[in-house]
């Protein structure tokens, strides 16, 4: 074992006395937390040595902006293997990167359940995670531009602790099923874009949020099309893994691989399988404006509700893809939002006068696909919107009072 | 003159003729719109010969995403002067670059009356124009990357219409008085920023969306400050050009230049002591997410009202520049809001339990700053920026309340 990592081998309990009280301390990813670390950290809090919550919250995607000073002061990352010069971050990167480029201190929990093969998986561009401000060389999403490891500065390691744990995994996600619908009505919408001349003829790269909705549009996508598809998401779910191995997708780019029990256990052999085709990067490369501009992604959101101003309440899943989704739909070439029937036995409809909360905005939305067809919204007036949402569903329950309220309040 | 324009000059009422039902017609800018044309096609309209609202609505910014099919049929577009390879705008670039890049078929209106001072002061990047996918290659405020007018190809030019016309400009925005507390706070608060090694010594460009208390403090701001700002934001006011006469700004970079009836006497002079340092973009050049990243802006927007999620409604002003605002906090380094007093006979707060439009999302806002004081919302969770919303406004007439609820919703 290398000095470097033997000189600073502890456990948990001596690791979080570098938290002292006051310290702004940040720890990495919600898929594979340094969780006996974390756990050390509770047990001082339920002591009263240190306030409650102690971790910083932060931003995703653009964390230097959480932080009113330089950086965190302790970041507790994950590590599935350490080197000399970096470690590997296990299958959710997300802001680890930065946060073990800006904390003054670092505590590694190195889990060494991990799997050889998850090395080579990463591909870290450093400098965007140094400073937003550069030009991310990214032109493709199977570009690597980076190292496949997060590089470290040792001086400010102050511990590593290393366990024998189980690995943590997701809970599967139900698939919905029945959306053959949409799915028909988005394929024959791209295809007539393409025919317009308003797409290119390789299908630009897609993004997916996760949701059981998106994971069986992607399977009919990729079934019906002629094409493969590259996926460039921020978290790619086992949907995505199965298609990549099935060779319907091309590549998978994102910023963390959501697996469950099921396929981990076989997860040695997906990685070489999927070799140099699923590629995770820091979530400040998968959701770079520039980036997203230059690839042209469609991005792929699916909402809770939508409003008659064509606004969306996106679906949160367990992984608050709300948050990255508006980063994918702002920049997107075609912002599509998925919405799904609404539960026959509710009597409601997901389309409604105001949504409660407007994760995107009216001009976020391009075109919202339901099992009815498509509303396509682009480049019309806020008053030819709301009739298209309403025309559009006039098999919703609430159709008729949506109609009446807009055309009583059009100007004449 | 130039055979391409003698040849193709003819009336308003004639060039209209072009425009046949079902065609999807777009008008260059608010300020200075191509009105004799506009007035032409009205009256078509009024004839019964073209169906109501004839103009296509496009999303500024982001044309390309409103269009669906390549790019509209005819656009209107206003000059100031015709050469043989281009012409330059009058005072509001916005998307005119685009659109004359993109229509099938263009109808200029040319006023003669626009000050030949005028050229020289556009920078028109046109790839940007033609595909948002290409690197900016902008990294100053004052860099110039492209020609001082929009290419024009001639082919598509159905006719040119020369007018004599009185010049239009905006009425004056009224500027706030007593906005000096606030800009004694976030005076204070940018020194403690760059004390803290947050800001770097050179002053960041600025954003200011144009409303009477951000010219206020922009006035503020230079004049307590040491050294000169930029600004690099989507419309240029009078206050702006009125800093930058008197060398408070090195340069102010806009899409728009908005100059009332008074500065407009002196257009001419004033444009020629600006020289070099007044810059007109296409809003495309201007508000390009990797361009905004890589200046590292501070962006200043005024809200209408905030909430307790740190949620900003913003002010609309005359030109809807909510729209742009967002773009500038989403990718600046810093985002302000500036809270101005509620009216005092109105009684109530501009904090909200919850805004009924969110502009900007608790992730795009960083500081609010009122005449209490600054909240400073960075890295703390959903419950403290709450609390510090409350406590910074201690003075507000509803605070009891909104602290009460906020409390008792708490999780022990």
């Amino acid at each position: 074992m290398n000095r470097r990592i033997r000189d600073r081998l502890m456990t948990a309990d001596e690791a979080v006395k570098w938290v002292r009280p006051g310290k702004r301390v940040v720890a990495s990813g919600f898929l594979h937390q340094p969780s006996r670390v974390l756990r050390a950290l509770q047990a001082l809090v339920d002591d009263g040595q240190l306030p409650p919550e102690p971790l910083t919250p932060f931003r995703n995607s653009f964390p230097r902006r959480s932080f009113t000073r330089k950086g965190p002061d302790v970041a507790i990352l994950h590590a599935a293997a350490i080197f000399s010069d970096g470690f590997v971050p296990a299958l959710a990167v997300e802001e680890s990167p930065w946060l073990a480029a800006n904390a003054h201190e670092i505590i590694l929990e190195w889990n060494v359940n991990w799997p050889s093969s998850l090395i080579g998986v990463h591909d870290i561009y450093a400098d965007t995670v140094v400073d937003d401000a550069h030009i991310v060389p990214l032109c493709q999403p199977a570009d690597r531009i980076g190292t496949p490891y997060i590089p470290l500065d040792w001086t400010k390691v102050v511990g590593v602790v290393k366990v024998d744990d189980d690995l943590s995994f997701v809970s599967p996600i139900e698939e919905s099923a029945n959306e053959s619908r949409m799915a028909n009505h988005l394929h024959e919408f791209l295809l007539s874009e393409l025919r317009k001349g308003l797409l290119p003829i390789d299908m630009p790269p897609i993004h997916a949020a996760c949701t059981g909705e998106t994971g069986a549009i992607l399977r009919a996508l990729t079934q019906s099309g002629q094409q493969r598809i590259a996926l460039f998401t921020d978290i790619i779910d086992e949907v995505a893994l199965d298609l990549l191995q099935s060779e319907s997708l091309s590549v998978a780019s994102g910023s963390t691989l959501a697996v469950t029990q099921a396929t981990a256990g076989d997860l040695s052999r997906t990685l070489k399988q999927s070799e140099n085709r699923l590629i995770l990067r820091p979530r400040q490369t998968i959701t770079a404006p520039d980036v997203l501009r230059r690839l042209g992604i469609i991005s792929i959101n699916t909402a809770q509700e939508v409003d008659l101003y064509g606004r969306a309440h996106l679906q949160s899943d367990r992984w608050d893809s709300a948050n990255t989704g508006q980063d994918f739909a702002r920049q997107s070439r075609l912002s599509i939002v998925l919405l799904p029937p609404a539960p026959p036995e509710a009597g409601v409809s997901r389309v409604v006068p105001r949504v409660a909360q407007a994760d995107l905005s009216e001009r976020e939305v391009d075109v919202i696909v339901s099992e009815h067809g498509i509303a396509d919204l682009r480049g019309i007036s806020a008053a030819k919107r709301a009739e298209r949402i309403i025309s559009g569903w006039a098999r919703e329950p609430q159709q008729p009072d949506l109609a009446a309220m807009v055309f009583a309040n059009r100007r004449k």
